[in-house]
Order: structure tokens, then sequence, then C-alpha cells
């Protein structure tokens, strides 16, 4: 990067955390790109140490650092743990790093991503690395509140994969609901895994409850997992796995995660069994919330 | 909290990351304590979600809301590695947290803490709730540079538990060199065990490099593993165990593990092995840095 | 200061400024003093460019570096205005800096400061430059809001100040109603003078506007005067003196006003006349208000 | 302002002023423009209180709100003390606020700006309102250092106006140097007028006073005035005026002046005369500096 810009210390960035009274800043050595969609805030720039930074209604998305963390994880654990991931869905996930994951997978014929801001994927696109998923052909874009989508699909996919944003934020809280868990469920076949990307264990703890007690309420396998994901917020993020039958620990394809690894940055074959085990306040408290 | 003080939004505390252009800041409720040492800067203060904070330097030491995470990661990994830890010795650690969770621990006879600055354990006696441990008749409190101290110990500590300040900071470069973990290894009886805070993965990676290095040309045993920390830089908290001979692995006493865990908030005989189950990067890198 | 004081950048206050957009920081070298008492925040801290900082509800009341310049241009003004001011009322004020400035007015023979807020005066005498003028045997101190005590005088005094906190903090805002001034105005001897600070002509000009129309309602003799005040918000100040008949440019004493302002930093004897130039946009402005 | 960019508080401009541990920070609604010239750092963002904001290397230059207060003061003190200013040359100034001002007197033939950085006018002309100026038929705009511009002329100005940027930023200090001042004296004709701004009364006050030392020791008449710029560092600003021969408060056009001030918001006739009525500190720090 420039090294007059780096030396600027005039612009910043603030994501308050919820509760409004602890957060992280970063400096913008470069302002790329600012806009207001019918949505959402969209901010994207240049930090001199986590490199680009996408922002949905100041709340930090991803940074060229440490995205893979976040994408890995959310990706790779439902999809070893189905045998043969076909089809999925993903749900959210605009800037296209989920989606980079999924089409790692040999198996995948089709995946469809449906996001509700067409702005997001075009500037992803545009702007960030994360988007050159969006040159697959195996790719069908949807733009639709995803919740609205789901509810008409029946029977059609192994994997679906919910990466929205926080539930505070612009649409996020439609991903939260009951309605919604159910219409996955039955838009999955026969066999299919879910996987939501469920907050944080120190801000947002009670997102984390309310997802887990509702998908439980809907899917006979529910477990939580765990991933460090350094730029949100506290860094310690939850996962929800939810299948028609499958265990995510008993089942999944430990060769094939094991090939795999060695072209990944954070998630291997033997993570995929270690992230299952949770520390005891956030054990207690997902057994609390049924 | 009063509601008054919680209403304000005045006073604000910025840790900045390594490199100067990410961190975090809190809102400062009230002001509790604020002190320039011989050492280095003391602040504690109270924040509407993290409870009450210290701070050395500017650098985020422990906060009500999450100081268990680390305490009990850095103390009982190597507590329940070594198969009967009667004396104990704890370099820095002046706020009383790993402390606290080493005596724990029945078979502890007697535990040496060395902090540097007096100040800091005066002050945890008097403002934080992890200084009620330095109540115990089987501490002994050393006041003096920790890597001057442990070189004139020799055969003496079953666990020696480094729980220093960032390498930056104050004091905390002494605590990170060849030398002071060579003094460690002579300061431990056969069978020894010897666990030290590691810095982070993503601001400070290098300091873990450094340390491992180190370490592994010392102690035959050496293995790093990691915590969320959800107020230290990235959330991702990087420990290295190292031992005499014993495997953290194979060796550790999963049953009393087992047993202690029901009073614990984050550790347990599960997390014990998952803990060692590293991130690809991280696994790559600490490789690569030997 | 002590060096390594000045050296940490880990303690900010953040003074927003009405519409909570644009505000002014400062570095807090060291914390002096914070309280909440029953009727507001104390805060009381060190800068390195500023000296001793001191605020209430997050509003920047004095700092040794320029406290002058609003003290001396609030007293001042009236002080020189009235031929021989024996008896004065200053109405808020408790940091005692337009104390200070009164008692260099040898015709005075007593004043009564009357403070809402008992700590402002106690924790001023404690930690404020400012607070030595209460060791004066011609002040009498009410500890009373201020709206409430004039209500109850007539006819006793020669010269009002009325030195405010913000309308919008505290119980500021009792002191800018029609009420009020006309209780001054009863309080007033025949050929009273009274002066209030006004506001500032950026972010709070409404309230200028609104304090300037009621006084015009009540006094026969109303005039705007301006002054900068460096770290109040826009630096901008403006003050509104009203009298019973005396003319601040024509009446005022000039001679003594030129002996004084040797001992001065601030104002002097051709300010006084230069100071009711007012600009523009605000002579219009207060001109419309009516 | 669209309702929504109001909303946020995640993007925000910090101005650190000269000591770095006090400055004024701002909300940006939306950035317009951020770019890394040559010579420096141009951002262009909106505010909500304050409209659109203009800065180099993080210092304000203007702001919809206020920048009228500055370049009233600049341009009109000299304009009007001149008896027939044809001929005007603007240094700096690539705003265009301070040319706005020139130009609205009728006497003007031709105004040369001499501007170093191309790209302010172009950024100014496309996104700033005072870029207008740059309109008229009777500006020549030169692209260069201004000292090293104006070196090469000799006896051809009736008033020159010096508009620069602060000392400590981009090629700032240039025009704070005994050779320019001199020289600008060169490029004067008899009765020539100079006006320079210089800086604030708190934070930078060294500079003012080297700019009037220096200004003193070539010019036979020279006066410091003030004026309110209320997103300036302090809000107070130093201005010097320089002539050879003519005394601004005797010799101004007064019934001009008047005249003007109806489509002016600050200056008008008797402020001309007025804000060389100096606080007693700014009095006796000049002449002390001499």
């Amino acid at each position: 990067m420039n090294e007059k810009l780096l030396a600027g210390k005039h612009l910043w960035y603030f994501e308050y955390y919820t509760g409004g009274d602890v957060g992280l800043f970063m400096k913008i050595a470069r302002m790329v790109h600012s806009e207001q969609t019918p949505i959402q805030r969209i901010d994207i720039f240049d930090n001199p140490t986590l490199g680009r930074v996408f922002a949905l209604d100041g709340i930090t998305m991803t940074t060229d650092k440490d995205e893979f963390m976040y994408h890995e994880m959310l990706a790779h654990v439902p999809m070893f743990t189905h045998p043969n991931p076909k089809n999925v869905l993903i749900i959210g996930g605009g800037d296209g790093g989920t989606l980079r994951e999924v089409l790692r997978h040999p198996e995948v014929e089709s995946v469809v991503l449906c996001e509700i801001d067409r702005r997001v994927v075009e500037v992803s696109k545009q702007y960030l690395k994360t988007g050159e998923a969006f040159n697959s052909d195996k790719v069908e874009l949807v733009f639709e509140n995803g919740a609205e989508y789901v509810k008409k699909i029946k029977n059609q996919f192994d994997v679906i994969i919910i990466d929205s944003t926080d539930p505070t934020a612009g649409e996020g809280g439609h991903l939260f609901t009951q309605d919604f868990y159910r219409a996955c469920f039955d838009a999955l076949k026969d066999g299919g895994v879910m996987c939501a990307e469920a907050e944080n264990a120190l801000y947002d703890f009670n997102w984390t409850k309310i997802a887990y007690r509702r998908i439980k309420s809907i899917f006979p396998v529910v477990k939580a997992y765990v991933g460090f994901m350094t730029t949100y917020p506290s860094g310690f993020w939850l996962y929800i796995l939810a299948s028609k039958g499958l265990d995510p620990i008993k089942d999944y394809r430990f060769e094939a995660a094991r090939a795999m690894s060695q072209q990944l940055k954070y998630y291997n074959e033997e993570l995929h069994k270690a992230c299952f085990v949770l520390p005891n306040f956030v054990k207690r408290t997902l057994e609390e919330s049924l």
C-alpha cells in the first residue's frame, strides 16, 4: 500500500458491538467504496493490517486477512458431513467467500446463492477477492429475501448454508425465525444438512440461544460448534449444524476432509471434530436455552 | 451499575493493537484507579458490558466478563498434564487470576508468584475479584523480575506458568528470551511442566513463532494450543506447553479434569485435547518457524 | 507532567457537540477525579496541552489553558458597565473562575454565589486553581437551584452574572426561562446590570436566540457580545448584557477598565467596545429572533 | 441528506491538533472523494451538521457551514484597506473561497491564483460550492509553489493574499519564510497591501509569532487581526495585514465596506476596525516576539 496513505490517521471506522459500549476500530487508509442501497449501507476500505475490509451497516463482514476462518468453518463442516452434496443453497453470502469454499467440493453440481441485496454481489465482484467465486458456471444467483425464497422450495437441496448478516442489521432478523428454519427443513432432501452462522458468545449470545432453541424444535440432529473469527465481535464465533439424521462427528467424511485440508488455511479433518467440543459456559447456556 | 454512569459516553479507552491501525475501544463508565508505577501504567475502570477492566500500559489484562477464559486455559492444561503438581511457580500473573485457578488443585502445597511490579498485586487485591486469591496461605509473593528470579532456582517446581504481559509492554520482553526458558527448564524438577501464554495469531504472531522456536530448542516436548480470549487482540489466543517428557494429550489426568470441570466456566476434560488441534495456518507457521 | 503519562494514548475524553456528529477529543494523561453527584457527572483530568480539564456531564467547563477567556469576558463587561458594583450575585459558576474575576473589583463588598451542586464547589476547591477564589471573606455560598433562589430576592444586587452550564446538561435549562430572567430583573437594584453566557454561534445558536428574545422582553437595554472561548463548542462564544438603563458602550468605566487590564489576560478597555461589534449573521439572526 | 446516511455512526474523521492530544472529530455520513496527490492527501466528505467538509492531510480546510468566516475576513480586510485593488494575487486558496470574496470587488481587473496542487482546484470545481469562483474570466490559474512563483514577479499586484495551508502540512511551510515575505513585498506595487492567514492562538501560536516577526522586518506597516473560524483549531484565528504605507484602520474605505456588507455573512465596516482590537495575551505575545 502507498506509504503516504499508511501515514495518515484521520479516517477511522468504528464497529460498535451490541450494547454500544465496546467495539473495534480500524484506520481507513483508503476509502474504496461507500454506498447506501435500498437495503443497507455498504462500505469498503483498505486497512494496513487487515487489507480490504467490507462492512454492512457498520458491521464488518470480511477482511482480506481473516475471512477464510469464517468461510471455511461455515462451509466445510456441513459439506463434509453430507456424503454427497450435489445441490447446495447459500442464503446470504453475497461477498462470495462461502461460495468459494463450497465450490471446492467436486461433488457440487449446482449452487443457488440467494442474496437479498443485488448490490452486495455487484460490489463484491468489483472490489473483493471473494467475489471471484461468482465466475463459476455452477452458480445461480437469486436476489430475494432468503426467508421468502426458501418457503417456495421443497425437497431440493443437499446442504443449506445460512450466511446471514447480524440479526440486528439490515434484514438479517428474518433469518433467525422458526418459520424460516422450518422452511429450510422442507427445502432439504432426505439426508440433508443445514448450517447457520450463530453469532458470538460474548455480545450477542442471546441470538445463539434463540437460534439453537428454534432449530432444535425442528431438526432431529442439532449441534453447535465454534471457531475463531478474529475481526468479528469477540473473535469467538458460533455455528449451528442441523441435519435430518446425519451426525457431524460420527458420519463425516474424514479422508476427503484430510485431502482437501492441504489447500485450506483453517479447516482440517481433526478440527472438524474438535470444533464441537464447547467451553463449559457455552455448553451449559445452550442446554439451559431449551 | 448506576444508570446515570451508563448513560455517559465521554470517557473511552482505546487499546491499539500491534501495528497501531486496529484496536478495541471500551466506554469508561467509571474510572476506578489510574497510576503510573516505576514499571508501567495501571488503569482500572468499569465498562457496562465487560464489568471491571484492568489494563497495563494501555493493554487489557483482565475484564470481569472473560478473564476466566484465559486463566482457566493457562492454568489447567499444565496442571492436569502433571500427575501431582505440588510446587508451582507463576511468573507474572499479578492480578491473581491464574493463581485462583492453580489453587483449585488440591495437590498444590505451595505457589510462588513472582511479579515484577508490587503495585499490580496491591491494586488487584484492592480493586479486582481475581485479587482474592492472594488471601491463600499457600502463596509466597516475590516482587522481582521473573527472568532474574528463576535463574537462581534449580530443580524446585513441578509446574511453571508464565503469565506475562505483552512482550512489547513494560518489562514483558524479558520473558520471551531463550535464557529465560532455559532457566525455567532448570528450575523445574524432573517430570516438570511449563506453560506460557504465547500471544495471538493475528497481530503478534511473530512473538508466538519466536517463543515456540526458542522453547523447542530447550524442552523435549513442546506443543502449542489455542483458546478464545475475547477481549485480547483478535480473541484468538495461543499457549505453549513444554515438558521434560510428559505428553499433554496422552498423559493428562482425564478423570480429575472431568471432576473439576463442574466448577469451571471454560476448561473441561474434552477441551484439554481439542485445544491442541490447530487451524492449518497456525500449524504450518509454527512448523516453518523451526 | 510526567513523561510516561504523556506517552500513553489509551484514555480519551470526547465532548459530543449538539447534534452528536461533531465534537472535541482530548487525551487523558491522568484521570484526577470522577464522580456522579445527585445532579450530574463530574470529571477532572489532565491533558498535556490544555492542563487540567473540568467537565460536567461530558461538557467541558474549564481548562487551565483558556478558562480566562470566558471568565474575564463574562465578568468584566458587566462589572465595568456598572458605576459601582458593590453587591454581586453569581448564578452557577461553581468552579470559581467568574468569582475570581469579580473579586478583582475593589468596589465589591459581597458576592453571593448560588450553585445548585455543592460538590462542584467542593471539587473545584480541591482540584482546580479557579477554586482558590472561594477563600475570600466576601463570598457567601448558597447551594440551591439559581432559579428558585433568585425568585426570593428583591432589589438587592448591582450586578447579576449567569454562569450556567449548557441548557441541555444537568439543570442548566432552568436558567434560560423567561420567569428566571424576570426574577433577575426584580432582584437587581435600580441601575442594575445582568450578564448571561449565551452559548455558541454554530451548534447551539437556537439557545442564543431564545435567551436574547426572552431577555429583550424584560430589560430595556439588551446587547449581545462575543468572545473567543477556545475549548467550548466552535470557540465562538456569545454573552448577553442587559440593564435597567445603563448602556455598556456609552456608560462603561473606560479608565478603570484600562487600569485593571494590566493584570488581565484577555479583557481590556478597547475590547469592551469591540466585542459588541457582531458578525453579520449573528446580528441578523438576533434581530430576526425578536 | 439521506436519513439512513445520517443514522450511521461508523465512519469518523479525526483532526489531531498540533501536539496530537486534542482535536476535532466529525462523523462522515458520506465519503465523497479521497485521493493522494503527489503533494498531499485530499479528503472530501459530508457531515450532517457541517455540510461538505474538505481536508488536506487530515487538516480541515473548508466546511459549507463556516468557510465564509475565514474567507470573508481574509479577503475583505486587505481589499478595503487598498483604495483601488485592480490586480490581486492569491497564493494557495485552491478551494476558491478567497477568490469568490475577492471577485465581489468591482475594481478587480485580474486575479492570479497560484496553487501548488492542481488537483485541489480540480476537485474543488467538481465537489465544492466554493469552486464556482473559478468560472470567472478574471482569474488566471498558476500551478506552482507560491514561494517560487512570487520570486519572479516585481511591482505587479495591488493586493496579495496568502491563503496557505498549515505550515506543518504539505508544502505549507514554504509560505512562512522571510524570503517569501520579501518576495511578496517586491511583487507589490507602491501602496500595495498583503494579508496572510496566521494560524491560531492556542495550538500553533508559535507560527503566528514567527510570521509576525518576519513580516515586521520587511513591511513598514504590520497589524494582526482576529476572527472566529469555528472548525479551525481553537476557533480563534489570526491574520496579519502588512502594507507599504496604508493603515488598515485609518485608511480603509468605510462606505464601500458598508455597502458590500449587505451581501456578506461575517465581515462589515465596523468589524473591520474591531477585529484589530486584540485580547491582551495576543497583543503581549506579538510584542514580545519582536
